[in-house]
């Protein structure tokens, strides 16, 4: 009988690379899926390689949006906008227009391409940046989107979106990933890195990395770079 | 007052340059948008700018997305299958996995960046080729989802997806068009044409597009290609 195979987002950051080793350990055959999309933090898709290659997936398709269409949002490189050093607000000047569901659709395209039953996602809606396509009624309301909007879905075989991580607090991911031998050095969160991918400790991003590591009891190895 | 703005899903057919054209006369400005996914009728696209300066829309953006993840469709060229010439069976081989979810979820985006209060899509589900994401329980379940996913949702003012379209038949479809003003002629409907546009006449997209003109009661001017 042949693997089951899901598909992963899989962005380069802590929490993708531990929903990987998530899946792995699940016994899926993994087919990456990582964006290029303008972002200021273009280095994450360096990481996300190291990962797919240290978890030995299948494959790792790279696919790249126009940033025009995500202009709006600081994290875009293009948009001119700085980086918030603290948070701002409930949905701060971060969030790119409708990424997740972006992300959700293509995965969706790709796992009935490859014939994939799963496609697994690391939003988290605990220690996070209060995007609001990182919680658990919008990972509810597009799975019930894919039963009526997609071939599998339809014929009563829906793929079934997996998001483990939802509920759990970063350190809690920090030691499920650990758990599972996950390489955090190969992992970049930083909104702003350098060009060589030193974090720079004051996003929210840094910040809630930061926390996890300190309370899960564990050095952060990108603190090295 | 500045104009409302809307973002209208233009393929290049005629069902999405009667939308277009029925957004303009509700006083909408366009911004529109294009897919070029590796699709066998790629001239398309050609037809799409065609309609688009026909309609002076205020932008026309063109995503290329990689047919890599979309092979499994007939219509994409690299998948080596053949275009059916009749309508084989409940969801036909030309299926495009998730194409209007993919679509509508770009627009969002798009959507959230210049402003857009609505977006226009010329999705129908009565002359048709029986894919799930054509129909009104697709569309009502993708605006739940966006309801809950997206900034302007969340924020309680969500962008609105319109399908004015979805009830008609082709020939109530062709009426409208024309009393709008649409000029066909810069519209491909075939999913197989010849390089120069030219219709195949025997694809299911023909099929349905000549019966639409012969019940309206018009001369479609793509024939004389």
């Amino acid at each position: 009988m042949s693997k089951k195979k899901c598909v992963v987002l899989l962005s380069g950051g802590l929490d993708s690379a531990t929903v990987a080793a998530f899946a792995k350990s699940r016994g899926f055959d993994i087919y990456a899926l990582t964006f290029e999309y303008g972002q200021r933090h273009e280095i994450e898709i360096l990481y996300a390689k190291k990962i797919a290659h240290y978890l030995n997936v299948n494959a790792h398709e790279i696919v790249h949006l126009p940033d025009d269409i995500f202009k709006i949002s600081s994290l875009v490189l293009s948009s001119g906008k700085e980086i918030p050093i603290t948070h701002e607000s409930a949905i701060p000047s971060t969030y790119v227009p409708a990424r997740n569901i972006i992300f959700l659709s293509i995965a969706l395209a790709y796992a009935e391409t490859v014939e994939a039953s799963h496609i697994f996602i690391g939003v988290n809606a605990v220690d996070y940046s209060g995007y609001p396509d990182c919680r658990p009624q919008f990972i509810e309301a597009f799975q019930k989107m894919v039963m009526v909007g997609t071939k599998s879905g339809v014929e009563g075989n829906p793929i079934i979106i997996e998001a483990p991580l939802i509920n759990m607090t970063k350190a809690e991911i920090i030691a499920l990933g650990t758990s599972l031998g996950v390489d955090y050095s190969l992992t970049s969160s930083c909104y702003n890195p350098s060009p060589e991918g030193k974090p720079c400790g004051m996003c929210d991003s840094c910040m809630l990395r930061k926390k996890g590591f300190a309370q899960a009891g564990y050095e952060d190895p990108a603190l090295q770079r």
